[in-house]
């Protein structure tokens, strides 16, 4: 995968902050589809089920949605998630919703694409804990209305694989996308769709220099290349208070990826679609409330001390960016008759 | 809580082996629904948020659906739920589908009502883990959502309560009904909706003496007045193999609730509706597969030694029990902008 780094940041600041048009853009109502895994109906109805199924986890307690709850935020609004046998990560569960957009996916940015993604929390040993790709597959496999639906979606005889699964999740989540939120009726046209609050917000942003980081449809960096991580350290300014406080350097971020020093405390920035319903903030999920979440950006990224005013603004903005979340059906999980499939 | 117990039994018993058309009966499409809860739409749509809301446990992990799971059969098809911190009890969760057409719940049958059972997990240490009711509604009271929520549909400004929180879930639980299985049609005079496999096993499971106890709409025991449980000895047989194999006296059963020797293995009967999806079996969770629990029944229960034929068509007569399971929306649950809630 490549990356996008510092270097590379500082030309496109420059065109940002020459060009606010560029850093807002509403949410487009259809992401990108690779090539090698179309949307079908079939296919997002399969890829739902799978999201929906804790059988996908080693004792069927944790599903994709367990941590990316759907229901609400698309994530499980903690700190950090609990995985199979109660175990705790050191990262905070992104939001599944709008993910499609993301030209990188984790924290760090180690998947290229959802599908990558999707591959990797089933096998995390304090995720969903599956020892390994053959033992997903054994177990789907035992599930007679998984192997008619891969055959049916994938086709032919080796149609229930775990690259099929990770399409199957991606094609679903690409279906998680919520338009129309204050902010993009306001870029449509509809000059009323804003408080004054965060009209003054919107101005802050960019004045401020959030923007620099935090634009493009997701808020979550430019339209790079899928796979092309867009990445920020943070901290950038150490010696805030902050950083001990909320224990900000006791992730190396993308180093422990790619082993490269100059990645450490490297992370893909995240979006701000949907930020209000996605507490507690920060890559570790230390902090509480967005007020402060606000505050620690402002100063560890940017070594500004937010006033009240500004930071107020700011999150009233960042309460414009929750869109309208598409309404579901329940997926109806496909039976073992008679028979158990969790031994433990 | 009144009792229904094996004295009563036999009477009972008498009139099922004269009347195998008491034994049988169609799932009715709409449950009793007692008179201080009747049903609305916004009460059903809020009983779902809460029944699909982990917020209800105490790290945010475990909601009624983590256990009860409506995408599937009811349970969490393993032998034990894993509760908050990953802590097991000892029984098996019975299915939410069809449970209003029980008159007692929980398999010792200690909550009357849907509305009581609803209380229990929720506080339960080894469950969902709230230290209390007030803890519950605290939690509840601080997601605008919900509290707006409360009081369009109790009215009042103390209308977010405890009792209201089960109210709502069963009324919720109310609508979790499976009309229309093969055996249903049957009944309702569709000749060809049963297997020649299922017609015998139908008559097999009378002859046999399994509906003394499986009969009724639920095939859990007669029409008593909501309340009133109807129980049974297990195992009745205690000198059968599976008694010490599956450790099927380990459980106190109903005197744990009664500290009535009396009540000793006594437990609520519970349902044959959708038992092919609801693996694995009893109230410990011990018999993996259907065919062994009708073995462990028939040999534990009545002292009988089935043939692998009789096994296979009663199998095929519990199988031809699986209903239609209603279309669902998912729950939208309500946010707390801008603050998480769960402080762990």
């Amino acid at each position: 995968m490549k990356k996008f780094t510092l270097s590379t940041l500082f030309i496109a600041g420059t065109f940002v902050a020459a060009s606010p048009v560029w850093a807002f853009q509403p949410l487009p109502l259809h992401p990108y589809v690779p090539q090698d895994n179309p949307m079908s109906p079939a296919k997002v109805e399969l890829g739902k089920q799978l999201f929906f199924d804790a059988r996908l986890s080693s004792n069927g307690t944790v599903s994709c949605n367990s941590c990316h709850d759907v229901n609400g935020s698309g994530t499980d609004n903690r700190a950090v998630s609990v995985g199979v046998g109660a175990q705790t990560g050191g990262r905070s569960a992104p939001t599944v919703w709008n993910s499609a957009f993301l030209t990188a996916q984790f924290w760090d940015g180690r998947a290229a694409t959802l599908e990558d993604q999707a591959k990797g929390p089933i096998l995390n040993p304090i995720e969903m804990a599956m020892p390994n790709e053959q033992a997903v597959i054994e177990r789907l496999s035992s599930i007679p209305g998984y192997k008619t639906q891969f055959k049916q979606v994938f086709g032919g005889e080796d149609s229930l694989s775990y690259n099929n699964v990770a399409k199957a999740i991606a094609a679903y989540e690409r279906t998680l996308i919520t338009p129309n939120s204050p902010f993009d009726r306001y870029l449509n046209g509809n000059k009323t769709a804003l408080s004054k609050a965060a009209l003054r917000g919107m101005k802050e942003v960019q004045a401020v220099g959030c923007t620099t980081c935090h634009n493009g449809v997701n808020f979550a960096g430019p339209a790079l290349t899928m796979g092309v991580g867009f990445y920020q350290k943070f901290p950038t300014f150490s010696d805030s208070g902050y950083v001990k406080k909320y224990k900000l350097e006791d992730d190396l971020g993308r180093s422990a990826v790619t082993q490269n020093k100059d990645d450490q405390h490297m992370f893909r920035v995240p979006t701000w679609r949907n930020i209000a319903l996605t507490a507690p903030y920060l890559h570790n999920g230390s902090a509480k409330t967005l007020d402060e979440a606000v505050r620690v950006m402002g100063k560890t990224q940017l070594n500004k001390d937010l006033s009240g005013q500004q930071v107020n603004d700011i999150v009233a903005f960042l309460n414009s960016l929750t869109g309208d979340f598409p309404k579901q059906s329940m997926p109806r999980l496909p039976a073992t008759p008679n028979i158990g499939l969790i031994n433990e």
